[in-house]
């Protein structure tokens, strides 16, 4: 058997294909709301050869999740004057295309865009909006004075088993209110709360717990995490227990990691072998955390597993176990082969470094974890710093 | 001098006109939803002489705040059939008729309805509505991927000195975000956040703080409260501190009941004297608290000032001090002069006998001041112990 040391020699000297893929998060440090930063487009040029092919396998990833893939890779596409295809995206949902047994289960959903649609492509087929609700129960929804018309395309409601939560929604209030009525009521919001604790919690999927995102505007905006945030505080003080999230999708779960890197995988030839994936982003929380996570949980399991198959169950990611009503532990057969996950974070997003974010907003992180491994001024920059790592500049 | 005791026999025996004012709560009590309480009308039946007159004075008190007086006056009176003048009535926002040092601030105010008209009838001549910053200043508001259009009756977007929360608005999502970038930025919306403690925080006064409200709906439905749980959960995440409210206008604000007394004498003969308040309600957070804290305000009040003139400066409201940049310690001249102040919970609204609020509801709130001295089941009852108590049945 080799020796770690006696690997990473072997490994460095095997050249010719690249070793290395990307992971880049969209918003912050290729787009900042529609237009493009400037540095992405200098960064695209460098990353691919005349033909347009790109040096080392790329994946796009990013929590956001009102669109699907197809569209998303276009938008890309266009504004990096790039080929991005439908296989290199990896949104805050994919990961549910993993958790089968939840797919015959009554989901109600919420976000903006065609979550519906969305949500029968990842394999659900019992789904249920907000406003179906609202047009069932009619009596729920009554913050608004003049309250607008609701749309069902469901004949009668369905006991709801399950909530995803794709994204940000619009009228939180309606959405806020609904959704403790469909948790209070067990999957029934037609009828009375229950008494807190008299029946296991559905389960509840969160995609994309971003709290910011920055946009043109002077500050960054909120994002679905303020959402979470409200929801999260309404039931505490309503019923002063806090509310169990099953899953968080998206940066900076594991999970996410492991299907972008199997999407990495899939982009190199067969005898090409992934050593080092760059993770590019703009926000500490997310980018920087996860990819750390993802850096520890590689390293683990190279120590446990040394050179083996690494194949590891789904169910062992932190947030993907679904103890209390949904997917059972699930051997979904991905493999995690690199070595190691840097972490490159940029400023041309939320962060900003005369003014990092108060400890508040890491409330149950580990700070350690909140240090990138590489801090550039942008997208540019940390192209060329792997380029240079990677012996190709 | 005479003594306590002295006094209350003089009173007593002095009979013939009033010596009770009735404060009566809408919500819950006497409608839900647009549906009157059948007791209501009953319970009106008794209070009325055949000329249509109370035997009491009495005066609606209302957390609600998106309307104006009249209009709520010719509501209940058609509800009630019964004939109730404006100056019988008292909303959440009522008591801002005082705060003059305010009323030449610039102001953002939020809510549902005519809320420009009522500032400007309250006395405010510097208005900004959500709706002007969002037509200012069309970068903040992210959330929905369409945005709906935005009106300003503004030329330029002044600097903001203060904001009034009159009632829950719609669209939390643009609600919570510019009131977070007003708040911020020191009331320059259109600039960047200011780093946390860098500038005295702008007052903020909170009309109508009800977290719940009866509806026809199986469950109570979300009332302001909410919006502000949710406003402060928000900016507690993202500065690591908490939001400073400088005023909670309505029920169970001192300054409410104060007002609310103000009314009732001002509709007795100048020979008669208030002695006892009946305040009826259906939220112990709100009425019965609110009721309690009042009485426990009077008698302090007897024992200080024994029988001389009660004035006493609306700056010793609890909920009026405005330290930091509002309102002066101004003198407003209501007189305090009834005795006590009896709390009867009814069980046609929120209060469900059956299954308490839980305890983080509380929070913040005295458990003694939450015990009604009555609780009855219904408007009726309730007007029938008031007339048994006052020797009139």
């Amino acid at each position: 058997m080799w020796s770690r040391a006696g690997l990473q020699f072997f490994r460095r000297a095997s050249c010719g294909a690249p070793q290395a893929g990307l992971l880049l998060d969209v918003d912050g440090v290729l787009v900042r709301g529609r237009s493009v930063v400037p540095a992405a487009r200098r960064a695209f040029k460098r990353l691919q050869r005349p033909n347009k092919d790109f040096l080392f396998p790329v994946v796009f990833v990013t929590n956001a999740g009102s669109c699907h893939r197809e569209q998303r890779a276009n938008q890309l596409s266009e504004l990096l004057h790039a080929q991005v295809r439908p296989e290199q995206v990896v949104l805050s949902y994919s990961p549910l295309t993993m958790m089968k047994s939840l797919h015959h289960k009554v989901v109600l959903v919420s976000g903006q865009g065609p979550i519906r649609d969305i949500a029968h492509r990842l394999g659900f087929d019992k789904i249920v909006t907000i406003d179906d609700v609202r047009k069932h129960c009619p009596l729920l929804d009554a913050v608004a004075h003049d309250p607008r018309p609701a749309q069902s395309q469901l004949q009668t409601l369905p006991k709801i088993q399950g909530v995803l939560l794709f994204g940000e929604p619009t009228h939180w209030e309606s959405h806020l209110q609904i959704m403790i009525d469909v948790i209070l009521t067990n999957g029934s919001p037609g009828s009375a709360h229950l008494p807190p604790g008299s029946a296991p919690q559905l389960p509840i999927i969160v995609c994309n717990p971003d709290l910011l995102w920055k946009s043109p505007a002077p500050s960054p905006r909120f994002g679905h995490g303020v959402f979470v945030l409200c929801l999260e505080s309404v039931f505490k003080r309503l019923t002063g227990a806090e509310l169990q999230i099953e899953a968080l999708l998206g940066k900076p779960s594991l999970l996410t990691y492991r299907y972008a890197e199997h999407l990495l995988t899939s982009q190199m030839t067969s005898s090409a072998r992934l050593r080092t994936i760059y993770a590019i982003g703009d926000n500490p929380l997310t980018d920087v955390y996860g990819a750390n996570l993802y850096d520890r949980f590689l390293k683990h399991n190279a120590v446990t597993a040394a050179t083996a198959s690494r194949r590891v169950s789904v169910a062992t990611g932190e947030a993907v176990s679904m103890a209390t009503g949904g997917v059972p532990e699930e051997e979904e057969g991905l493999v995690s082969g690199a070595d190691e996950c840097h972490s490159v974070l940029v400023c041309t997003g939320v962060f900003d470094p005369a003014s990092p974010p108060p400890p508040d907003q890491w409330a149950g992180l580990e700070a350690e974890l909140l240090q990138p491994r590489h801090t550039v001024e942008d997208v540019e920059e940390a192209v060329e710093l792997i380029l240079q790592r990677e012996g190709l500049e």
